[in-house]
C-alpha cells in the first residue's frame, strides 16, 4: 500500500509529486496521457511563472516531468476507471483492472478546453478546428483564421495568431471582452486582427479540411460566411472530475470542493490544481497547491498513526 | 497616483510585479535591502520549486528580479517610515520623507530570523554567530558548530554544515525533533551529526571570536561547555509586520490575517507570502500569492470605476 496516490500530472500533481518524495513518502503518480505537463504542454509560451520568462510551454512541461523524476517519483501511464473509498485505504482501478492502493489520494487532473457546440466542430476536429493556437498554428502560416471568445485565452490566441497567419477575426458574442485590459491593448496593437462582435458560429463548414464560419449576428439577426482556414476555439474550460463526483463533493460547475489546504470533504483525499474550487487558475497556484496538498497529506497521515 | 504600490521584493512581491504589470498596472515596488529576493538569497540550494531543481537560492533571487525587469518593474530602495490609509488613496511615506501615492498596496515584506537570546548572541553575531548556514558555513571549514532548533530549517542547517564541517552538535531544547521524518531520515545518515537533546543555549562566549556555548540540561539541571566555533541558530521566523500593525489586522503571532485571496481585512490593502497567515509558507506558495494578490487588486480597482 502506497503512501499516497497522485492522480494526473500537470503542475500541481508533478509538485505534489517533488514535495511527496521530498517528505519521504512511497508514492505513486498514475497519468492517462503519454506525455506529463497538462495544458503546459499546449501553451506556446508562458510568461509569468517567476524565474521562467518567456518560456515555451513545452519545455517547461518537460522540465516540471524532469523535476520529479530527478526526485524519485514513479509514473504509471493509465486511465483511471474507479476509486473506491474504504476509509484508511482508497483503492485505485485502472482500465486494465490492475488496483493500486494507498492510504491517501491527491486528485490533480486538472480541467479541459469547453466545446463550442457549433455544427461541424466534431467533423473539422483537427482539420482546420484546434483548441490550441499554440501547437496548431503554424499550420495556418500566412493563412486567415477565426478565433471564438473573449476571455483571456481568446485574446491571446489572437495576438499570438497575428504573428503568423495573414488575418486573424476575433468571434467573440458581446459587444465586449471579458479579457484582461492589458490583453486588450494588446489585441489592438495587431494590424491584422479585426473583432466581430455580437456574433456566433452556426456552422463550421468545408471539404476535407476547413472552408469557412457561418456566423450568426446576435443583435441585427443577420448571417453571413467568412471564409477561413482555422477555427481556434477559446470558450472555457470544465473540470476532469467525472470519475471523481461519487467520492469528493463538487459544486455546480463540477469543481471539488476544497480550500487551500487542498482537503475535499472526504478524509483522506486531497484535490490539487485546476480541478479544485478556486479563484486563480494559474501554472503556479497549481504548483502551490501540489506542496499544500502534501503538507495536509502529511499533517494526516500522522493523525492516523 | 500609482494604481499599486509593492511593499517588500522577496518572491511573493516580485511575483506580484510581473502580475501586475502584465495586467498593465502602473505600480512600484518598495524594497529597504539592497537586493530583491529575501529569504531566497541566503538559501543555499532551493529544490522543491517545481522547474528549477537544485538551484542555489541567490541564483534564484537574482532570476526572480531579472524576472520583474524584464515585465517593467519600476524599484525603489527606501525604507517606509508610515503607511497612511485614505480609503481610496493609500500614502506611503519612506525615510527620507517623501511620500508615494497608490490605488491599492500589496504588503510583501515576508518573515525573518528569530533571535535565541542567549547572552553573547549580540555580541558574537558575524563573528561566530549566524542565523544562515548557507550563507556562513564555508566560513566554517574543517571546524566544530552547533546548530540550535529543532524544525526543518535546523535540521537542513545540520545536514548542510556536516558536508563540510568536522563536526555538528544539532542542540534542541526538547527530546524530539519537529523536522519532517524524511529530513530526520537524512539527518541519521550524517555520521558527522550529533544531536544534544534536552539542552538549552545559555551562552555563548569565546574572545573575539566563538570558542564554545555554556548549555543547560533541561532534566538533569546540569551545565557543561561545548567548544564550538561557529553557532548557527534555527529557532523560527517572526512576520516583518511592525509597519502594519495600525492599519491591517494581525494574530497574535503579527501574521497579516489574509486568505487565499490575500485581501486583508481593509480594502485595498492586500498581503502576500510569509506575511500572512497560511499554513504552508514556501517559496511557491509565496509566489502563487503574488498571483492571487494581483488578481484580487484587479477586482478591487474594478470596482472602484
Amino acid at each position: 500500500m502506497y503512501d499516497l496516490i497522485i492522480i494526473g500530472s500537470g503542475p500541481a500533481g508533478l509538485s505534489a509529486a517533488v514535495y511527496g518524495k521530498r517528505a519521504g513518502l512511497d508514492l505513486l503518480v498514475i497519468e492517462e496521457n503519454p506525455m506529463s505537463g497538462g495544458q503546459v504542454l499546449n501553451t506556446y509560451e508562458v510568461d509569468n511563472y517567476l524565474g521562467m520568462p518567456g518560456m515555451n510551454g513545452f519545455d517547461m512541461g518537460m522540465k516540471f516531468k524532469e523535476h520529479a523524476d530527478t526526485a524519485g517519483a514513479q509514473f504509471q501511464t493509465a486511465h483511471v476507471a474507479e476509486i473506491i473509498d474504504e476509509g484508511h485505504k482508497k483503492i485505485v482501478k485502472i482500465a486494465d483492472g490492475t488496483s493500486f492502493e494507498a492510504r491517501t489520494l491527491i486528485l490533480a487532473t486538472g480541467a479541459q478546453h469547453k466545446l463550442l457546440g457549433a455544427s461541424g466542430e466534431e467533423t473539422y476536429k483537427g482539420k482546420g478546428v484546434s483548441y490550441c493556437a499554440t501547437c496548431d498554428g503554424a499550420f495556418f502560416r500566412k493563412k486567415d483564421v477565426a478565433v471564438v471568445g473573449g476571455g483571456d485565452v481568446a485574446v491571446e490566441d489572437a495576438i499570438y495568431l497575428s504573428r503568423m497567419c495573414s488575418k486573424v477575426y476575433l468571434i467573440h458574442r458581446r459587444d465586449s471582452l471579458r479579457a484582461a485590459k492589458g490583453l486588450q491593448d494588446k489585441l489592438k496593437m495587431c494590424e491584422n486582427v479585426e473583432v466581430l462582435w455580437d456574433r456566433t458560429v452556426q456552422d463550421i463548414y468545408g471539404s476535407d479540411v476547413v472552408e469557412g464560419v457561418k456566423l450568426s449576428h446576435v443583435k441585427e439577426k443577420t448571417e453571413e460566411n467568412l471564409a477561413v482556414e482555422g477555427v481556434f476555439i477559446a470558450v472555457g474550460m470544465h473540470p476532469n472530475t467525472e470519475a471523481f463526483r461519487g467520492i469528493v463533493s463538487c459544486d455546480e460547475q463540477g469543481y471539488v470542493m476544497a480550500g487551500e489546504d487542498c482537503a475535499t470533504q472526504t478524509p483522506g483525499i486531497f484535490a490539487a490544481g485546476d480541478l479544485r474550487t478556486k479563484q486563480v487558475r494559474q501554472i503556479v497556484t497549481a504548483v502551490a497547491d501540489g506542496a499544500c496538498a502534501v503538507a495536509s497529506v502529511e499533517r494526516y497521515l500522522t493523525a492516523q498513526k
